[in-house]
């Protein structure tokens, strides 16, 4: 693809970044996710609407696109989103594993308007016990026995 | 909550992350969110069963507290999670804002039978350019213009 394609295909998440906060429908994001040329979803950020913090556009548009594909996987595909991808959501798109992530505005852009984008980055980089949600871990023992099972079942699907 | 009742909500978590292999819906992997000292929420990894990337136990646990709750946050509740949390399910566990997190298998443990926890935890950590994925940033001065119109609505719902 030309520079002119993928401009296109971020212009197209950046209108929809501004239909949605119009729409009311949540934060001023939106995703686009292209395979073979073609747009194959979209995502538009609709935490407030749908009370789901995690329906990011991100993740709105990578279940779509994988809903469409009939995959848990995005081979070949490239995510265009109108912000760089929070934690949750570059999680989310290592897991589903597409060629390329086209990204605009930046973690810090997200901070100036009131994100905690650059504050969840930071979050990970600390030790559990210097975190603000503290993490506690119990009863690992007893949680490695499902961890054996799976290791040992023979029809298991990887992902 | 004394150290019983901490070890019963993992208990029902490590018994569903069981349930979730012999069932054949996904990873071993199983949440369970409480409030109040009553569970108000469940979830199991369904990424193959359902073709969803982003179905990890934690993600579908949060969704169906805030679908219990009918808000986007989880106020007051505590995360029981079989595993600690990958990128994605930590990431969405700080937009929820839970009290706590337990947790019983660590990201070395996932990472020994095969998940990429660990992985993506590092992919975290190095510059865009270095990265598995790439990340190309284009066309920000055109997205900044949604961010400047989010910060000026005044109706906004902040998430």
């Amino acid at each position: 693809m030309g520079t002119t394609d993928h401009d296109q295909f971020m212009r197209e998440a950046i209108t929809l970044s501004h239909k949605n906060i119009q729409e009311g429908k949540g934060g001023p994001f939106a995703t686009v996710i292209v395979k073979n040329g073609t747009v194959i979803a979209r995502g538009t950020n609709l935490v407030t609407s749908t009370n789901d913090p995690t329906a990011h556009a991100e993740i709105v548009a990578i279940r779509e696109a994988c809903r469409v594909l009939g995959s848990f996987q995005l081979d070949g595909c490239d995510i265009y989103t109108s912000c760089e991808p929070c934690p949750m959501c570059l999680g989310a798109i290592y897991w589903a594993r597409p060629k390329s992530i086209y990204f605009a505005n930046t973690r810090d852009d997200a901070a100036k308007i009131g994100f905690d984008d650059r504050t969840i980055y930071d979050e990970f980089a600390r030790p559990h016990n210097q975190r603000k949600i503290q993490m506690i871990q119990l009863m690992r023992d007893e949680a490695l026995v499902a961890f054996r099972e799976w290791q040992e079942k023979n029809d298991k699907i990887p992902y």
